[in-house]
């Protein structure tokens, strides 16, 4: 089997492929689980500052060439008026049937050179369509890190890491020897650190300001090194694996919607070009929300909380698609703050031999699939997904995020059910449990209340870049 | 500072020095957090086979030469007749007041050729005696991988691989291409793997007959992928960082006393030949029990349940101190089963808003130390230790490994203090937390039934050598 057309064709349905994927968890690859222990880390992000080092689990893509923003432009639901050198956005590029391929980090370097960098189906639809579309471009691609590299080395062309906290500006002071300078959000810049003229992007990951910055990958051990002995009066702290991804439960971002390239004539020469074996054909889908139609997992740009970012202003794929729907009432982003009852029988069914135990609760990120989807019901009618959880030990709360129906209200109690049916799918990161109800708070997004009353400039807040 | 000695001649109290220790969680390295997932891996050393990666966690030193087994003669509580070559036997080296410095597994590979492979205490033990007492050997180290090698190349002097499980013979045999040799528990011989001659031990680690099987670190990855796919039919599962040391729960060694090189006028020439930074420098203290004296933290081999081990048919260092207390009553190890109610109130304290929580419990493996020290108290007196603790799916119960006082019963309930005084030390691993009191049901040694039924030859159930 060479190809994704093929491997689908060979496997019947694909919801069925994906729910028992084989590939096991979708990890953070190379950064050790724990630097002090994670409860310490998440409380950094919120209290002092901390290191993110995303040098690894994603995939990058550079772009040059003279119809790179063509290519773009033909492919993201963006706006790309006033896009000039230096600024950054959140690419979402959509399926012809106006469903989300995925999202990533753009950022225009230089004239006629841009990077994106994130999950790998984004990368990938990009990819074709910049070797197969007839554009002017070249392509350098930078594939995410072995999920398990067993003591070989590991190297990538970029390091690249977030420094986020109420502390990161005096870090990041100190390190550039004054003031920095003054860089919107979304806009990148230069600082000094530890000498070196290092690249930058205001960001704001964990729900709190800061900077991200990157560089060659063979300067990133001593950069790192430099930040961490700077930032060390002011708390700063490295986040392992196990915390890393939690961030988001406070800020918001969905990171695992599942591409929506499964289906459609219009997509085929995508899945004939995508490997069998890449994420698309071996990703897995967990959880409680079961359909034999896989377009039921698909997800427009609406309900991801991306419809502040589409704009009818340039032609791309998906756009006929998502004028149709655009003024329609659409699901919507939220938070879910579980119920702490109803966790805890989870962690109680788990210490009595003989009872049977409910799925497991990994803290604190409990995910077990690439893109996950808990059916959320309210009197027994499916109203949403919940498809990131985790826990937040600076709400002391399990928290997941996802989309839900039109009419659900802030402050409603709906029912998540946690497991998966019949005791379970044959994905190696399942072992057999039975399914449980848990009452989850609707809540918004971000979670987070100093995210929610500080975090003002954030496409994540305002939902507009 | 340069060495030991002067480390703790600056830090003043060596208790306070390693219960505030800034190392970090004494991880297991370079082995990804799982495979599959723990339950299912922890599962299947009980229920199909499963490969233990001993590769990484692990310090080796060979030891060659004409006074090879005069040097570990001279260290060792072991009685050294009929140690012919191909035999193997848990050596344990005491300081000169008797108390355990650490266990390692000791190989006599070839005629006046040894191997010591485990933890680093016992390992430099050896190295400082063979270095400094003027016998004529050959010494050959192969540190321990790094904890967080953060994707730079790990490299060994040899693999190490243990095949474990009610199906391990069925796979070594199937591997071998015909029946095993009849080896005898702790005995040497070899086997085929993939058209490769493989020394093996016949082991037991998990409680369930199996094999080691170690050769040069570049035949590694085949020989691994040859087990797994002969191993394949048979249900076995590689084993993740996560779960691999709760094994050990079940089948009932204590890998982690700490080493009595503290203290004592006759031990400090090795504290000057160590290095302040090295393992003892650096190594933590975790658990609830405190005291200021070091020693209160020693223990003597019959306590550590190696007292079959100890044999006064040679002169070593601890035999004098040894031959004073050996027929008086000793504390001796346990196994404890935690009250699940209990443990349910750990979890559920990290659930809500406002509440101090308990300690964290993390799962599958609880120690948040090098050298763990819970005090288990019988009416408000400490009467034993709790030393590594964990959860077992297979038992579906948190368990810890400890001694206790000669009139504890088994099936006697005790509490266990389970958190730090004063809301916790400054150790990285450890977040603010409150201490809870937990029940704990005092249980043989090893708990696991089917260890305890079948597992006949072993020392950890025979405790004799």
């Amino acid at each position: 089997m060479q190809n994704l057309e093929q491997k689908l064709q060979s496997a019947g349905n694909p919801v069925r492929m994906l729910r028992h994927s084989q590939i096991g968890a979708y990890v953070y690859p190379v950064v050790p689980p724990e630097f002090t222990n994670w409860r310490d880390e998440q409380r950094a992000w919120r209290e002092t500052a901390v290191l993110f080092d995303q040098s690894h689990h994603m995939a990058e893509l550079m772009i040059e060439g003279p119809d790179a923003l063509k290519l773009l432009s033909h492919l993201g639901v963006n706006s790309f008026a006033n896009f000039s050198v230096d600024k950054a956005k959140q690419f979402v590029p959509c399926s012809h049937s106006g469903h989300v391929i995925g999202d990533v980090i753009l950022f225009h370097l230089a004239e006629n050179q841009y990077l994106i960098v994130g999950r790998v189906p984004a990368i990938n639809w990009v990819q074709f369509h910049g070797e197969t579309g007839g554009y002017d471009v070249k392509l350098d691609r930078d594939d995410r890190s072995p999920a398990r590299p067993m003591g070989k080395p590991v190297v990538r062309r970029r390091y690249r890491y977030q420094i986020q906290g109420p502390a990161a500006m005096n870090i990041l002071e100190k390190l550039n020897g004054g003031p920095l300078p003054e860089v919107k959000f979304f806009n990148m810049d230069t600082i000094e650190i530890g000498g070196r003229i290092v690249r930058c992007l205001r960001h704001g990951m964990s729900g709190e300001p800061g900077l991200e910055v990157w560089g060659p990958y063979e300067e990133g051990e001593e950069v790192r090194a430099t930040i961490l002995e700077a930032g060390a009066e002011f708390g700063i702290v490295p986040v392992g694996a196990r915390a890393y991804a939690t961030n988001t439960l406070e800020s918001g971002w969905i990171p695992s919607p599942l591409p929506a390239v499964y289906t459609g004539e219009e997509m085929k020469a995508f899945r004939e070009w995508l490997p069998a074996e890449g994420y698309e054909g071996t990703g897995s889908i967990g959880g409680s929300f079961v359909s034999d139609d896989i377009e039921d997992y698909y997800l427009t740009p609406y309900e991801m909380g991306y419809g502040p970012f589409v704009k009818f202003d340039h032609d791309f794929i998906g756009r006929e698609a998502l004028e149709k729907i655009a003024d329609k009432p659409h699901r919507r982003k939220v938070t879910f703050a579980w119920n702490a009852d109803d966790v805890a029988k989870v962690f109680r069914s788990m210490m009595e031999p003989g009872i049977d135990n409910y799925k497991y609760i990994d803290l604190p990120l409990s995910n077990y699939a690439s893109s996950n989807y808990d059916k959320v019901t309210k009197s027994g009618r499916t109203v949403g997904f919940s498809m990131f959880s985790g826990y937040s030990y600076n709400e002391r709360s399990m928290l997941s995020l996802g989309t839900v129906d039109p009419d659900v209200q802030i402050g409603d109690v709906l029912t998540l059910v946690w497991g998966e049916e019949d005791g379970g799918t044959k994905k190696t990161t399942v072992e057999p449990h039975k399914q449980l109800e848990i009452r989850v708070k609707v809540s918004p997004v971000p979670y987070s209340r100093d995210a929610r009353e500080t975090y003002a400039e954030s496409w994540r807040t305002k939902q507009a870049v």
